[in-house]
């Protein structure tokens, strides 16, 4: 535990002098400055073992359990840098756990160690235009059996990242007649493939991105993927999504607090900065700091369950119900930090000035990807009346 | 820790069985049935070591410590019998609490004795109708010294308890020259004390209620108490009133909470058994599931830090701001935990049939009494503040 | 137009004078006082022409449209004995509008007349405990035919007013074997017909009531109703019902409007009259003023919109999805409004020495009669969507 | 009002087929095709006087009232092009008013002329960086009497056009000396004065805009302007402004009425189309269905009041409050809308494929420009409390 809190101070004092002086061209859409200076801080990341945090040491990581990952998450995510600078950003962290799991020894060689060294990038292929993205039963694209390996084609979207990536990681419906939970397959493919195609980096929010901070809109046509390429067997694929977005649920919760503590930080500095009258600023008003102590008990509140829910993962327990509980909770939590510091900012706070208009944009999807809240409660609600409804 | 959940598993058959039969009498009114059965309760409590749990074993508790506590005042919670079933309830435990540790040897054994073998009951005089309740530090009651003692005059009211109570603990003010915080003493006042009135149990949403279940006015004319009745020194009244709040708003969060999972109970309940068409009941419908969804979620994270704080307190922190923090967020949920579960049950919520109308009427109070909602989010926002102003 | 600012003046002073007086007896529930200082303001207010607005002149009526009757009656919301005092009361003014378009002359004469001069109430038998209330095409009750008459069996709750009603209108399933809508017929039963018992007058929210306050529970057994007590044909019930429905809940949202009013007015003497500090009232705080503010935009707004909806209702459209909208709109609005100010009141608003808490108590049911909010969205959503998917 | 309705008729056409196709060139940012696409829309609706609707005939206008021009208005705002096609967007149209009714014939000629004709565009310099936006009588902007004219020297922002535009109408402090309320004058300044200088377009919510679709940061420098340009006399600014902001509240008021139905358009559209199984859309859903109702309720709830105010003020009343109850209101509505529909379109929802985006980024500003949320509830609150504390 002291060697987790002595690690936080370091990780926050590189946090402070490499990473957050960069925000401006991310703000700005400054990519050309951005990208460079990403390489030089993502270096001397690795080079303290500010790395991989949840991963092996062999991998470069410091085999952190997701428990005490989450603190460290938080803290990363007080800058929209944070989790990429330490190489633990979505989808990367979470397609390096399920090749650590699920890959085969030639799989991990070729595609976990470079992008666990960082000289990749992946992305995950699963969301589809045509489906809703809160059901991951239901999709379109399809993998024909051929020799020596798959034909895939179909229409993926949300797949961030995906703009530069070296591989995508595909569902794909392997076995058609198969019950609902076990049609489909994941496929690694390169993304240097004949018949993959990025059609565009969608526009998010005002904001198409470039690289790294993309989502990706993406074709697949006769696209030959080599059996070699295949994890696990076919119709795995629902089983190992379920392994990955468990815990990609938790790591987005501990990052949604860590940018709520950031933005209540902004929100107090504006609050006692901003003079109304000459004697007078916004932290003098009683409205202003009821908004305050509401938000404080929201992101108190959320934190207490997420680190409970991890808690009980981390000891073994599934959760599932505990995971919806709180991917909804955060999510809600979130927009309304952020939202209220933004009337706090007034004007300033529409502008791309400051990091508030980044999260109000690109976060707003929080209440809609892996699962909408609306999907969640149900998960919640069936199991909370299964109580009382047990034979 | 095992210790504890056997504890807990015998009193819960112990409500389910002892308690909750009784409480149809308390939501008719009957109290003519009621107080006699509470007394066999009560005994049976008391044989069965279901008793003042916090308080030491000299004087029949268990030595509980206040995170030990947290469950077992949550499953208390789930009747509103439950507490003063194991004589746990305020302001008695309160009152025990406060002389435990600041009372003379001869204060325990005229008060605190027959107190703790629930021979007797108490309450506590502190809320003055001519003054907002939530400034403990504003108040006219005067004590006035005289040979060998003080001569008390003023008027309090919210004094819960006080029909039947054979003492009140009164704050007055002892030295009116003093700053504010060193104003007041505190006296134990027996309730047959020449000039002790109580002018009436305050009808209460309807509901004037008889014996412990009652909040009384009170009338101090000229009323004299001795020297031995004065709690530490004239002047401690506020700090000994600080002692006393904190631990008992955290009691209130737990019964809550208790309450909380009671009402959700009666939801679900409701919800799988009322029919809307002869194939669909309203369990069915997904807008009953997101309101049990959202509240499974309020009550989680509310409980998360609510236990998160009282760990802290145990540990030896102060955290105003936390149990400031946790008393408007666990009053909002139990209000709105209340009011989702009234509309579920369609008119038979408004009734007087089940224990909800009782709790929407009886802890609508709860957002109000030991410091409103308004009173607490200054509280917490004064301390959020202070993290950037500091010099 | 003019005439109607006049009488509203007239009939302000009215309600300041004679009824608004009597208040205190209805919150102590000291209906031996009550009852007969109710008779003699009614008579004064039958005297003044303050009586039956929207009936005919011939039944000592104002023949007021529904549109006139708006400001009227949200004034007379502004006493909880308003609408009783002028004979406007629900449901027999309801129940009178029912029997002046579909009874017989024999029927009016026996039970308009004298219902129309308050020399008897009535009250109206529909809900029943064993089905959703919501829905009025379910139901238990059977009217069998035999010689001259009709048997009734069945059970009726939340009959309000059942207590001292002269007659009940009950409805019952004549036609079981017709589609749901034409099932059920209205009969006019006189409350001591053989086979007639009121069970009890339910306690809802602490409070049984006596007389017009209450609300019925009812049993039928073979109840003996004669031919001449049907009111329309065999199955017409359903179709009366809505006809007596929908301007019933518009005076109900106008009523509320008048109690917002009222409540509004002890909010903003509450903020001001109530020190913090000995230079400071709760109305100093922008925290009070932008509840102040909220809760003025949500009184205006359902206010225009109730008017708005009138308006076109007394023009000659049905208008269903609009009677829906602003039934749950001032529903919630109410109950915000109250809960407000009950706040503001701090201890004093949870007791009975206010009308606060008799409306946070007997309105918390505005969300749930005459249609839960669940309902009455459903309908609002139904039509807004047959905008979409009409051919 | 049948004129208007036939107008309101063609003028949808001219919308449909006119102005809702070149929405995607906005979505887009793809300004090159849309600024001259544009040129051509507003040729056609100036032909077919869908023109300048409050102005006078004689300005190219149709004489409208306030009330009459509210659903024309409303009908604009369903396309965020709707107003600038017609001529009537602001901050232009606000600028022609006070033109038409403050400046000399001279300013008239020179300004207001091209300006009706559509000629040229101008801007409002009014907002500080520096200063709380929603104080109008606080800013630090000054003009220096010189000879035959005035010397300027200040920082604005916010000021939407600026770019492309041909003049800015300043608020400057002519007499520092004097009451706040007679401080600042207004000033024509044309943007190609020596001392103007356009800093930046300001990148809000991710969109630095083009010509119109702009908000500026703008530069006074010893900006010499001569005293033919001062608009009424030094001092009379605030009086101006005041006499420009309450009927441009109402506009955006009706401009977001506009927005939110073809908000609640699209909701309903994608509800309807989007399968969630073979058999079962979003609007099976009564989760959805309660979104629709509660969204239908809030927008005829909001027109309905600001309709009423409306009226008020064409009859000639000042209706303070009631314009700040509105602009809360409408501007809370808008943005629940906006939310709700986001959140059923899901992924889709938070890219730039549809207007919600658009809406959702660029009307956030809704809450806080014109004055925040906050301090017009104040004035609401003000004017409620005065009520109560008249002598």
């Amino acid at each position: 535990m002291n060697k987790i809190v002595a690690d936080i101070k370091e990780l926050k004092v590189f946090l402070e002098e490499e990473v957050k002086p960069l925000e401006a061209h991310l703000l700005n859409g400054n990519y050309d400055a951005l990208i460079p200076a990403m390489a030089n801080f993502r270096r001397v990341a690795r080079e303290s073992s500010f790395w991989n945090f949840p991963m092996p040491r062999e991998f470069g990581g410091q085999e952190m359990s997701l428990e005490d990952f989450a603190p460290v998450s938080e803290l990363l995510g007080t800058s929209p840098l944070g989790h990429f600078a330490c190489n633990v950003q979505a989808p990367d962290i979470g397609n390096m756990e399920l090749l650590l799991h699920f890959a085969t020894d030639d799989q991990k060689e070729r595609f976990l160690k470079p992008l666990a060294a960082g000289e990749i990038r992946s992305c995950f292929g699963m969301t589809e235009p045509e489906h809703a993205g809160s059901n991951p039963i239901i999709m379109s694209t399809s993998a024909k059996k051929t020799d020596g390996g798959w034909i895939l084609n179909g229409h993926k979207w949300f797949t961030t990242g995906a703009d530069g990536a070296a591989f995508c990681i595909v569902m794909a419906v392997t076995n058609p007649d198969e019950v609902p939970h076990k049609r489909a397959g994941m496929f690694i493919v390169p993304t240097d493939s004949d018949g993959f195609t990025l059609l565009r980096n969608i526009s998010i929010m005002g904001d198409a991105g470039m690289g790294y901070f993309t989502h990706g809109e993406i074709l697949l046509t006769d696209c030959f993927v080599p059996d070699s390429n295949l994890i696990g067997n076919p119709g795995d694929g629902f089983k190992l999504a379920q392994n990955r977005l468990g815990p990609g649920r938790i790591h987005h919760c501990m990052r949604w607090i860590g940018i709520a503590e950031r933005v209540m930080e902004m929100l107090c500095m504006q609050a006692i900065s901003r003079q109304i009258t000459p004697s007078k600023t916004l932290a003098d008003l009683d409205i202003t700091r009821a908004k305050i102590a509401e938000n404080r008990a929201r992101i108190d509140a959320c934190r207490a369950l997420v680190h409970q829910v991890t808690a009980k993962i981390s000891g073994g327990s599934t959760e599932r119900a505990g995971i919806s509980t709180i991917k909804f909770l955060a999510a809600d939590m979130l927009m309304k930090v952020v939202d209220d510091a933004i009337q706090i900012h007034g004007g300033l706070g529409v502008t791309d000035d400051t990091l508030l208009s980044f999260w109000y944009r690109h976060e707003r999807g929080s209440r809609i990807y892996d699962g909408p809240d609306e999907v969640h409660k149900l998960v919640v609600a069936k199991e909370e009346l299964k109580k009382y409804t047990a034979s």
